[in-house]
């Protein structure tokens, strides 16, 4: 693929041309999706929120019962350096996996784990006050008829490479202009986006559905939220119906790449850029800007 | 892994050393489970129930949206009895898997679909009447708190690397003496093993969850199926609760490998193994031991 050509990963300790960079075929992350990963985005050669991203990582590998086959957070932090500073990267996207690598016998995971990590890089805009958004446009919005799985299924603050809900909704879109799917959970409540967290505005507030609902627990989430707190603008997590949503005065969505990305339009309704997400992008900028600063 | 020392596998359209099979980090198998897979039964050099394997797979891939990337029916079979000859073997599992291989982008799956296509063998037993189970001992069974994800968020019928719900599920039995985990769905009724489908007999009846539970409708319970009413056992496939199969007279599994494996407990409930199941075995040795005289 023409995008990575040229590029230097990183696989189990070393760094390897994209081109060959390549795990074993009864590696359990490929045979069952038997991995967690973080997406983390690097501004001038910094890892933004590192210690969340971490955090989460572990949360993820402690679900799934490998937590201690983690390795320290400064060898996986050096880990992601040796690949950005391999591609002279000052601005991109880091992806760090840890699967469970290849164990002998089945489905059952066995008690010795030899992880296999990997991470994959791709350069992008600087970001900040002085930069631009990875996105050309704001987001359309389809709420999709697949549906977030219960959690006593799958747990939804684990980040895997069981990624097939998010890619079934995904597949909802072709043939529309919509570029994430929304999807509700098994009792019609919003969650989040295939790869994005969600948020609106109504009755001047900030809202985002909870945590309680079976989502993933954002990291940039997190920081929009504190943001807006900061700023004192009221903020509500709860459990909201799509009809909230279709009523509301802004929407916008979050993650690591796209950071806040106004949403214009959430299936037949369209929305205006508001002013309380243009302000919150404005101060994630400025987060984001003091990382070029330091 | 010693297990795979001196094996062959096929990996893209050529035979590869085991030890050097690989796929690419990048591809969609293994950054998200994107891919479906067919286990295989190979006795006497004939690959059972070729098939009904084949169109699962297809419907797999149809679900996932690149069935049309598929190689034909002759071009996959093709690939398992190569490797299953490089290897030398007239008993064997394959494992033959699809993905959607690498693509540009991100999630959203794109349709140009160039899919990598992974054939993985290994020894087993003859089989039929004159072989051995792969299985030394009958099935110790527990019923897991994790729970099968609701049609609507994973296709139950598709058989994909997303694989981890069965892995959380067996986790479940570590410091147990159980080696499969049954799972609810979410209102409660059984639907099958992490990697097997459930039979039980009650009232004088062979019953297993209806397909219209969330299950994958597995090939050998497809076999067993026929084998009991070519034989006029009543068949009753319906939804049932925990306390119908401990009530039950008989408990059995069923899958590729396992073929008919007798339950001698679920959680504390104890179990013989009955002439139903015994019935049933032998019925599948002598329909297995024709593919040897063929």
């Amino acid at each position: 693929v023409d995008e990575q050509m040229g590029l230097t990963y990183h696989v189990d300790g070393a760094l390897v041309p994209a081109e060959e960079a390549s795990v074993d075929v009864r590696d359990r992350g490929f045979m069952y999706g038997d991995a967690g990963f973080e997406t983390l985005r690097v501004y001038g050669g910094t890892v933004f929120a590192w210690a969340a991203h971490v955090d989460r990582l572990e949360r993820t590998l402690s679900t799934l019962g490998f937590a201690e086959a983690m390795p320290p957070c400064d060898d996986l932090r050096d880990r992601v350096r040796a690949t950005v500073d391999a591609n002279a990267f000052d601005d991109c996207w880091a992806k760090l996996s840890i699967s469970r690598g290849v164990q002998p016998g089945k489905l059952t995971p066995g008690p010795r784990v030899d992880p296999t990590i990997v991470v994959t890089v791709g350069e992008l805009p600087r970001g900040g006050v002085a930069g631009e958004a990875v996105w050309d446009d704001p987001a359309t919005v389809r709420i999709a008829t697949t549906r977030k799985p219960d959690p006593a299924a799958f747990p939804p603050a684990a980040k895997t490479h069981n990624y097939l809900n998010g890619i079934l909704a995904r597949r909802e879109l072709r043939d529309t202009d919509a570029d994430e799917a929304v999807l509700l959970d098994a009792d019609g409540y919003v969650t989040e986006g295939a790869t994005s967290n969600l948020f609106f505005v109504a009755d001047g507030r900030l809202k985002t559905p909870a945590s309680g609902r079976p989502l993933l627990p954002g990291v940039t989430r997190s920081v929009v939220l504190d943001l807006a707190r900061e700023e004192d603008v009221p903020v509500e997590t709860g459990s909201y119906r799509p009809n909230d949503l279709l009523r509301a005065d802004e929407v916008f969505l979050t993650n690591t790449s796209w950071e806040v990305r106004p949403v214009t339009r959430v299936d037949g309704t369209a929305f205006e850029v508001g002013p309380l997400t243009r302000l919150l992008g404005r101060l994630f900028d400025e987060r984001v800007e003091a990382e070029y600063d330091a």
